[in-house]
């Protein structure tokens, strides 16, 4: 029976691939077994409520093999049809070509791009222990087992590509040094990638690496027994270490072209497939489906998984009845619904005396937060003590210790954004801190929060050349436009603490992708600087007198540098321009046409001052002389001397903007 | 002796550091014997000739150990004087905050991002095996060892950062695939990083996996032994694979706050200075310099070098004239100088019927272009076959077989762009190849080959939304605009085989950092496109027939689309259009006002067509309604569906560009 279940997942997901006319036959023909050992005889889901806060999780991380799981998710009983399967990679179906997270029932998250998978699967996995450690019950005696509302696994499939990308051995060594014992990937080992042979590349001893990181590991010689792989999957379970089952398997099995490269990504022909499915004893009809199969394949899912999906619910009511009085919204977060805070009638301690870093004001706010946000969670890519993002009182996520909220992620920038992100999916606000010149480390990670949609905020410091001494490759020039291109995805850059108030309004009540973008250098609060107002994206903070002569648009710490040049040609030269603060050019581009044309209206001379490339900049001004900007690669030296380097100091602006006025 | 030239190097470094305000004393203290034991008994160098094309290369991956660099080199006798070394962090100095390529004699490459410089040291050390096996002197008899010009190591100073970052993962598993026995990392291994015990983070058995990916490993308990450190690397050098040398130090040694954080990045207070100072039986007078120190350093490293030295001029010569009837000039690329090409007056086969896609057409040229450059080598992150850089005659770089063109680089982006930093710091012209959406990872390499001004072009392919199946991970949208921004970074996206022609011509003669952006979908060769002037980076495709309606700029692909809608509008709708095709807008930026004037004249409706983000195309229109872009991401369905999807049919666009013509 279990043989024909796993020919009936592969003769569909090659029909799918077939009809499509594009995809990826070798994982289908080569893994079907792996998949189908983890649904059958491991993963607790309930195919009826694909959301359970307590579903042991699937991840694809070889995305590639979205037929296998789309043609197992049916047979599973997901609610997918066979006509989905039938518009695999057809625009609007909930079968597209990789799997995308929220179009899929069963699809826990967007993969695709090899080593994201694998990466954010560690965050689950952390969440989960997150979770096991906060909702556990309390013991009756010492002798109880210590039982928790959540307690789900993280199951993962990935193949030699993501074994490859450095953002997976990333994510595996933080994970084997915080011994995430409910993680286990199976790692469908066929001696094939893209190009050819993996002797050509890749010939390391992967299990052998695995355990130098403090992994269980083991190796499944024949990929085609189901008996092998379970068995090797219950000795996972056990082990308190986070697993890697190598599982030799070949790709493309059965097909005319199996074991080599060019079955991994193209169609199989007709005569090919006719032949595959004979081996497979099944009929030639395309879509042929054995409903008894079906029903068997389903029953033995849903036997198991309905007593965990029981206890679960038990347990739910009784941990709100005993510990909550019967009231559970302080459980809402767990079910992703949205949580609406009000920052804005908190004492925030503010200061008009005080100069200080954007950065430094940052971490008293976000350390404040804690107290809005019962599910926030962050770290820093070894930077706190420079992105001072850490929690003072929270204490530290440690191996056996999951009770605290800062995650030391170690120099590993790219595996903390896909960490964050597989936190984000699993009922955590998150953020994660490093320089602003190193968000190009984890641009793939920030990429699929703006993907999927997820509350991720990436606080980036150190945000412009004025860092001074330590040169030009960890001065950021190009970041800024950088990321304001990704879309989906809000950049926002404070001028002063309120600022930062109102960003934080605007990030944790939108549940959207964002980054923070910090300063090191010290600023002052300026008194027209406006939390409500930084809602709208942009805003006045200086006021022209009587004429306005121009508009200066500026964002961070380069707003008080155009407000005091604006303050002193008014004074001085009998100029009156206006100051407009942009902290968010994303979220002042969605406000209406009306509030937009009365900020910056047409006909005036206007002028960006910000210290990065003026790439995103041109739609304010008539052209780039107007542009105050740097867009070449910054020196090591003073702060003043780079800013001279730049022409970026006070002066240099200043007499520039003068002159373009006159 | 030995210790107390250690001892020299450490007070300079930390006088370094207090007299600039700021830097890492941390390294200093805990990593000088390392280094000496380099710099005194191992490394062949000729510090009056520090391009010597043979010489060892020292790579200081933790580039926060400049003054540590600084030091030893100055120490060692390059040119560099101790008012350089008081000049540290100050602008326009030979010693800047990190160490920066082409400022510093002696420093082979820009360090600083953590992960960059050992990634690049395995770009150098295989570049040393090219170059080795490709100037080998015939064998007088099978005894004979054999002989090359060419037989540099090179060593790396590494510490936790760099091997916690993916990149190193990947460069490392790489090296061990390709057996760079020439290649001598030693692993400054203090148990501390910047935020803490390393104990936090990173608790891995390292050796053990470098030895997984077949390195010869070695551990020196006692980092302050050079007797210790020169017997592992005599060891590694006779060893045949890469070596790892884990070397147990003590941050900041003999700093109050020696075995911490604290020591890493913040200059040490005067009492501190004067008690280490004590503790190592030096004055306390600030950059003091023992002369005789300075000559028996000097000695040692001349001693050993010079006849290196002599042997690699004797060789030199030799070759010159038993291989090259004494004509150098086929070895001219070796020392950098830069070559020119001229690709125009070559038979590139054009066929005016052919429909073939631009990575297609490349492949061709890419291959035809072996001829014009002899060190021309390049690869794919697994690839290959999709973006079509194979070069086909070539044969491949594999463990012992040094004589092909085409390196394998596997799923490892990052460490691609890494790697082929350091061929081209070694005489190499490269190239690397994968798909437009994953330049995300490889972005921080891609920044270094422009900081360096290396001559690195990067192919990417499957450059738009319309690569339809793979969905919106595959679909590029913000990374032509993402790359663009990047200062020194010159982005190519050709219409057609004359235009990618025109391209290389540009890339090849102006020797630097480079993207050619390349289409999977078919396009004709059109008859106004033009090799020549693809130069000029825009140019006229179709001029307007007699009054200029007005003007559509297009790159790559869509450049077609706009010549046809042109065609269109003008036959059915008398509107008149010019069309410019831009197959680099950073290249065009460069040319003079009247030219780009005349191509772009104020006061006519200009449009953009690109199917990718409207971020960097502002400067160009008028308003956002005349940029033809895409802005959200893509979604996955055919070709035409998503186009549609993205308001990028041929029809949606001419339709959009007629209403607003009218």
């Amino acid at each position: 029976m279990e043989n024909k279940i796993i020919s009936n997942i592969k003769t569909l997901g090659i029909d799918m691939i077939n009809n499509a006319g594009s995809g990826h036959p070798g994982i289908v023909l080569g893994a079907a077994p792996i998949i189908y050992s983890i649904y059958a005889n491991h993963i607790n889901v309930n195919v009826n409520d694909p959301k359970w806060i307590n579903r042991d999780r699937f991840i694809m991380s070889a995305g590639h093999g979205s037929a296998l799981l789309y043609a197992t998710l049916y047979m599973a009983g997901y609610n997918i049809s066979l006509d989905d399967l039938k518009k695999f990679r057809k625009i609007g179906s909930k079968t597209p070509g990789h799997p995308e997270y929220g179009v899929t029932p069963g699809v826990d998250m967007s993969t695709g791009p090899l080593g994201q998978g694998i990466a954010s699967a560690v965050g689950m996995a952390l969440a989960s222990k997150l979770l096991n450690n906060k909702y556990k019950f309390k013991k009756n005696n010492s002798f109880e087992s210590s039982r928790s509302l959540i307690d789900y696994r993280v199951y993962v499939l990935c193949g030699d590509g993501d074994l490859m990308e450095g953002v997976s051995y990333e994510a595996a060594s933080l994970a084997g040094n915080l011994n995430l014992d409910n993680l286990i990937v199976l790692y469908d080992s066929n001696n094939i990638s893209l190009d050819g042979d993996t002797s050509n590349t890749f010939t390391e001893n992967v299990l052998e690496r695995f355990k130098s990181m403090g992994w269980h590991t083991d190796l499944v010689k024949n990929g085609n027994s189901v008996k092998d792989i379970d068995r090797a999957i219950d000795k996972a379970k056990r082990s308190n270490k986070p697993s890697l089952i190598q599982v030799k398997t070949v790709i493309g099995k059965g097909s005319v072209l199996e074991g080599t490269n060019k079955v991994h990504g193209k169609c199989l022909d007709k005569e090919d497939i006719d032949n595959i499915k004979g081996k497979l004893l099944l009929p030639n009809e395309p879509f042929y489906v054995d409903d008894s199969l079906v029903s068997q394949f389903r029953a033995k899912i849903s036997k198991r998984s309905s007593i965990k999906y029981e206890i679960f619910s038990r347990n739910y009511n009784e941990y709100v009845n005993t510990y909550l009085n019967g009231d559970n919204s302080s459980l809402k977060y767990l079910f992703n619904d949205e949580i609406k805070v009000d920052l804005f009638n908190h004492d925030w301690n503010l200061d008009y005396e005080e100069k200080e870093a954007t950065r430094v004001s940052n971490g008293y706010i976000l350390n404040e937060l804690t107290k809005f946000i019962p599910n926030l969670v962050g770290g820093s890519a070894d930077l706190s003590s420079s992105t001072n993002t850490y929690l003072k009182d929270c204490g530290d996520i440690k191996d056996g210790h999951y009770e605290g909220k800062n995650i030391w992620f170690g120099v590993r920038e790219h595996a903390m954004g896909s960490i964050l992100n597989g936190l984000a999916l699993s009922s955590f606000r998150v953020f994660g801190s490093t320089f602003l010149v190193f968000s190009d480390y984890l641009k793939p990670a920030i990429r699929l929060s703006a993907l999927m949609n997820l509350p991720v905020t990436y606080i980036f410091t150190h945000d412009s050349v004025n860092i001074g001494q330590d040169g030009p490759t960890h001065q950021p020039i190009e970041h800024l436009s950088s990321l304001r291109s990704i879309p989906n995805f809000d950049v926002y850059r404070p001028a002063d603490k309120k600022e930062i108030i109102g960003c934080y309004q605007s990030i944790l009540n939108n549940n959207r992708p964002s980054a923070l973008v910090l300063s090191r250098n010290e600023v002052t609060m300026l008194e027209t600087t406006n939390m409500e107002e930084t809602l709208k994206g942009a805003y006045i903070v200086r006021k022209e007198v009587s004429n306005l002569h121009g508009i200066i648009i500026a964002t961070g710490s380069e707003v008080h540098i155009a407000y005091h040049i604006a303050y002193e040609l008014y004074e001085h030269n009998g100029i009156d321009l206006r100051v407009i603060s942009m902290p968010s050019m994303e979220v002042f581009e969605k406000q209406g046409e009306e509030y937009k044309n009365s900020l910056i209206p047409i006909g005036y001379k206007t002028f960006v001052i910000e210290a990065g490339s003026s790439s995103c900049w041109y739609k304010y001004v008539y052209n780039e002389n107007y542009l105050i900007t740097i867009d070449k690669f910054g020196t090591s030296g003073t702060k003043d001397e780079v800013l001279e380097y730049c022409n970026f100091s006070y002066n240099q602006i200043r007499d520039r903007i003068k002159k373009l006025l006159k």
